[in-house]
């Protein structure tokens, strides 16, 4: 049992329905969940077990991070100023054919030490040997929603391993650990596995993570091949009859808007990825205005280069500026919402995270506001979104338990992990020319 | 006298022409210049008066911020989600308006503080109350070139005022120290106005600084008032015919080209502003082939709400990469060469700063690669552009002082000025209705 009380914090939340930050709060924390949020001095502190002071910090809830690779940071910064092909074909799935389910185990360590720093508590990841990735979550402490990547190639034996994987971990970790299915993208599997994936998924009471639509080129093949958008196809194989996060969606067409608008759907937003990457960005403007959900997300580490919600949220906020080129949309408030309402909506966890509220899953994280780059200090918007970096992260918390607090962690060894990782770097970075573990067309 | 060795550090330079890292290197330090550069025990320890172990570090050339208005921290988050003309008219200039030469003096600190803790050594610098700038940076350790802002509207006196404060402060502390004049922009001044700045700077010997083509609007200003572009303009007036830094010139058209690549100028790039005033982006990938110099900037932190090169830097590669939609261009080396060469030769500095290598004067940043953002340590060029934050920076050096180490200043006082500049908040954030030091037309 938790019992803890956080003291003296400004406070952002969505009381009212607008993104505002209320001073001198203090949090109070029951078991996983608050149980009060009042102004300092309120709530007695002889009635906490435990006191965290947080004074003149900024509280907010802890970032959602909508779709990860998170154990590619072990490949980080190994595939730089190449193709989307080249990426995947000549690189990242050759490298991946060296990976084992210790390396991953390692790499995921890594990626959750790497998110809760950057002030993450919540990760919808989508990769390999994922009891190894779920036994970093475990241990680390964090929210996880967890797919196993399965290509169309692998047949139905690997679907249905993938499947013994979500009952292994469904709600284990304290209920931190939700589990679905993994179909990669249509481009690597084909309508007949899709169709089997979603009954599947049905049958067994799952969601299901996919890539859909994240290049042009991958659109055009689409149309070509099957004479439908990708977001058709994962509709028509019945795919969006479950609850989905679709990641990026980058080039969504005429009536893929209205599709998107109509399931219970969420769109994985990471615009470091999509910029660096030469695939555009996506019509952001359009899904609000279509009611279209979206929260962002950090990709992997290999695109991405970091697993870092703050900068995603930034380049949001910029770029979605730029495609207007009007300089009053995109408020800071908007962004909170997309950030916070916006990733717990695309998590499937509207009522329990992305939000500062009584009732609300203690996830919370704690920023400092006492740099250079917070003076002075006249709006705690402006500065999370335009001033704050990821090491202004002073303590996280998630479903009431505390991470990482004073920049520690808590939960990881940090320095095993690194030398772990610095360990494998020379075999995992060999590219067997002949060996992939899949090929990417478009 | 300094007598100094950084020891056992990777070194990013330039040697061979092409960004690389040599690791494990020492680099001695002789007065204000860089003396060796060597394997890391080639050179005697035992010889040098102090040494600093940057054991793992990533030696960098210190950063270079070639167009500021570095005491507009002081305005930091006040003015959000406006365009551009309620940006001017109703928030900065009117807030200037309050501005004393106490407020510049403790804004300026602050902005030398944060750039130095961002490891920037070299600004440009473009605003009012200049000695008290001057005076920072006499203080703060590093090195400017400093222009005094001048509207039309003030008259051919004040432009002698600004050129007396050359006169006060051209080569001082130990020369790192220029200063030039600074006529604000084509749509403050006027063609007289400009000629008669040309003018002078020609018989003082000294180069302009000037804000050109910021915008589309703009140049449709310019083009109806005078039938030429604000690039022709500024040709047109003499301008050009001294040393020049033009700030931005995001809308360059036509013959602007070519009228760039044939003078003694170099163009300063702000992505972060330009993107969040909804401006676009500039033409680099022109610029590049027209062999225009360019280099990164911050501009002032109420538009760019950070002095942070590093984060601009990553910006321009993301967006130029956007900007094709090809993600193999943009590679890490051109990037390094814009961001040091380019920043150099903006500030007319190409032979003595933006390389590491013997003979270039001291202004040198260390980098920690040490963290989560750099495991694996694979790729220092990628880690630099995509994964470091500023935060990063451990140490930095100008003219050979030690100004920051282990991420403590060692010039400034950092709690007294954080004081002071939120003293000021609440009278600097007022706004009269009617006062206003300049009026935006576009």
């Amino acid at each position: 049992m938790t019992n803890l009380l956080i003291k003296k914090c400004d406070v952002l939340s969505f009381a009212g329905g607008k993104a505002h930050v209320e001073t001198k709060q203090d949090i109070a924390i029951q078991d996983e969940s608050i149980s009060a949020i009042e102004k300092t001095g309120t709530l007695q502190e002889g009635n906490f077990e435990q006191c965290i002071d947080a004074g003149g910090m900024l509280a907010v809830p802890g970032f959602i991070n909508t779709h990860a690779h998170v154990p590619m940071v072990l490949f980080r910064n190994l595939a730089e100023d190449v193709t989307i092909s080249e990426w995947f074909n000549d690189y990242i799935w050759p490298m991946e054919s060296n990976l084992t389910e210790e390396d991953v185990y390692w790499g995921a360590q890594l990626g959750m030490a790497e998110m809760i720093e950057n002030g993450i508590t919540c990760v919808a990841d989508h990769y390999f040997h994922m009891d190894e990735v779920a036994k970093a979550v475990e241990m680390a402490g964090m929210r996880a929603n967890l797919v196993w990547a399965v290509f169309a190639h692998q047949g139905e034996e690997m679907l249905d391993k993938t499947i013994d994987f979500t009952r292994r971990w469904q709600g284990k970790a304290d209920g931190r650990i939700t589990t679905w299915l993994g179909p990669h993208a249509p481009y690597t599997t084909n309508p007949d596995f899709l169709k089997l994936c979603a009954q599947k998924a049905q049958k067994n009471g799952l969601g299901i993570h996919i890539h859909v639509s994240e290049t042009a080129a991958q659109v055009d093949l689409s149309l070509k091949e099957y004479g439908i958008t990708p977001v058709q196809q994962v509709r028509d194989c019945g795919i969006l009859d479950v609850p989905t996060i679709l990641a990026h969606v980058v080039d969504p067409r005429g009536e893929d808007f209205d599709i998107l608008a109509s399931h219970d759907t969420g769109i994985a937003q990471a615009p470091k990825t999509y910029l660096k990457s030469g695939m555009g960005l996506a019509p952001i403007h359009q899904y609000r205005e279509h009611g279209i959900p979206f929260g962002l997300a950090t990709d992997g580490a290999v695109s991405n280069n970091t697993l870092d919600i703050m900068e995603q949220m930034r380049l949001l906020a910029l770029f979605g500026k730029y495609q207007t080129m009007d300089s009053t949309c995109m408020k800071l408030e908007e962004l909170m919402e997309i950030t916070f309402h916006g990733g717990a909506k695309v998590m499937h966890l509207p009522e329990k995270i992305g939000d500062l509220k009584p009732g609300m899953l203690a996830d919370i994280t704690l920023i400092r506001q006492d740099g250079l780059n917070s003076t002075p200090k006249a709006n705690s918007l402006a500065y999370l979104l335009y001033c704050a970096k990821s090491s202004d992260v002073d303590t996280v918390l998630c479903n009431g338990k505390v991470l990482m607090q004073g920049r520690k962690l808590l939960t990881l060894d940090k320095a095993r992990i690194q030398q772990e990782v610095q360990s494998r770097l020379q075999r995992l970075s060999q590219r067997m020319p002949n060996e992939r573990i899949a090929f990417y067309p478009a």
